[in-house]
This record gives structure tokens, sequence and C-alpha cells, in this order.
């Protein structure tokens, strides 16, 4: 799993055209969605990635210490195809990121926001700037810890 | 090269603190930018890169193929680290980015910006959410053509 994570003053995002065969279906609620000073998870399920409950904890662990650090009020995890060339195929995607969400949401004491998956989408995103405002990560079920970056 | 391509109804940044020990000396020009209607390219050098004249091309001929594209009225280069986990060296990153932002310059028919490397930035993208407005490309000196993803 790769991960981009914006520390941003705002977020927003609507979703317009469908972008896979089968992506996943819309409610109202996640047509559209909006955030001030959020922890933005751009994440890119990867072929390896599973949902099982201790790799998940691990990468919702290692989110919501960035979303401590940076003292975010919310985190907003938005499916992301383009931090990975090897994509999950998009059923397998779906599952792993509304398990990450729920996995995120309890273990949050701020609010969770997600967008939905395979769907076009429109986004204004306003990045703070500051050293820790964007990290990336791999995270991957085989590891013990998350693998960081040379000089993020 | 890991090469992240968002058309943009709006972009703007700016320069806060060093980001690593021997960053790009900053002029007034690179402090700050923005433009409407650009082509943001989020650029990151990896390791195998060089700056040979075909390989630059060959990344300079792909971006302003979907600047045509998409009609943007410029070009944004945009160096990212967070695109690839096998960074070049600063000194190395810095040589490519600034020959592949005279590449562009010299191929393309609309103004081509770019922001500096080894700052922090803060930044405002608005992404304008249509099928081509968000692409990612990894593009290596080796290939003979430019590597894309299965669903973008
Ligand atoms: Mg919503
Ligand atoms: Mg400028």
């Amino acid at each position: 799993m790769r991960l981009l994570l914006i520390h941003a003053r705002s977020f927003s995002f609507e979703v317009r055209d469908k972008a896979v065969e089968n992506p996943e279906p819309l409610t109202e609620e996640l047509k559209r969605g909006s955030a001030d000073n959020t922890l933005v998870v751009f994440t890119t399920v990867e072929e390896n990635d599973n949902d099982s409950p201790s790799f998940l904890e691990r990468v919702a662990d290692d989110v919501l210490d960035v979303a401590g650090k940076v003292k975010a009020s919310s985190v907003f995890l938005y499916p992301y195809a383009h931090l990975s060339p090897n994509l999950a195929p998009p059923p397998k995607a779906i599952t792993i990121l509304n398990a990450l969400y729920e996995t995120l949401k309890g273990k949050a004491s701020i609010p969770v926001y997600r967008a939905p998956f395979g769907w076009y989408k429109a986004f204004n995103i306003s990045c703070l700037g500051h050293p820790l405002s964007e990290l990336s990560r791999t995270i991957t079920p085989q590891e013990s810890a998350p693998q960081r970056k040379p000089y993020t």
C-alpha cells in the first residue's frame, strides 16, 4: 500500500464520471465532501495488500500518528490510483479501502471522512507546506514497521 | 522518472523552508508561482534516470502530448519526492529537472513554469476531474515508449 499524506488547510472533492467498469456504488454522502485542517490520505491499494486486521491496524496507527503530530482536526481517506504501478484489482481495492476506513474510525479520536473508489473526481487541496505537511509511505502486509523514505 | 500529471483549473505555490541540505539556490522568480488552466507535472527523479537528450525528449514529448489533449495553457514542472522510493541524490535530481525544464521550453508552444527543488512549499491545486485530468507515468532511460498504467 502506498500512501501520500498531505496536511491541508482545506480539502474538498466532488464526483464526476465513472472511472472503472464497476465503481463503488454512490450514496449522497459520498458524492462530495470537504474539511478544513485535515490530513488527506491519498491511498493506492497494491496487488499484494490484504485486509488482515494486523496490516490495516499498522497502516491506521501510522496515519493517526501523523494526524496527531500535525494536529489535524480530521483524516480524509482518498482512493488514489497514481502512486504505484502495481494496482490491486478494483473489487479488492474497494474491500481493503473500506476495511481501512473502518479501522481508522475505530481508532481515531477525530472524524474520519472518505471519498468513493472508481470515480473521476474534481478536488481542491491547499497543502500547508510545513516539514510534515507532505509525507509518503509504502507499507506492506509483510513488514514489521512502516518504511520511511530517505528525506521526507 | 515518475510523473503525476494534473490538469488544474488553477495552481499556485510558495516556498517555505529548506527541505534538503543543499537545495537549489532561490531567485525571486522561483519563490512563488501560479497559473490557471495549467498541466502540473509532479516529478520524481529516480536513481537510474539521466540527462540524456533522447530520454528527456521522450519525457517532454509525452508531457506536451497530454498538455495538448487537455488544452492546457501552460505546463508547470513541480519537483516532487513522493512518487517513488528510489530517489536520485539531490544534485543529480536538480541537474535532470533543469535539463527537463529546458527541453520542455525548447519544444513547447505554451509557457513552461517551474518550482525549485529542495524546498518545502505550500501549494494550492484545483484538479478539474475530467478523465484526462490525472495521469501517471513511469518513464525510464531504457524504455522505447512511455509505460502507461492499466486504468488511467
Ligand atoms: Mg460527503
Ligand atoms: Mg515564479
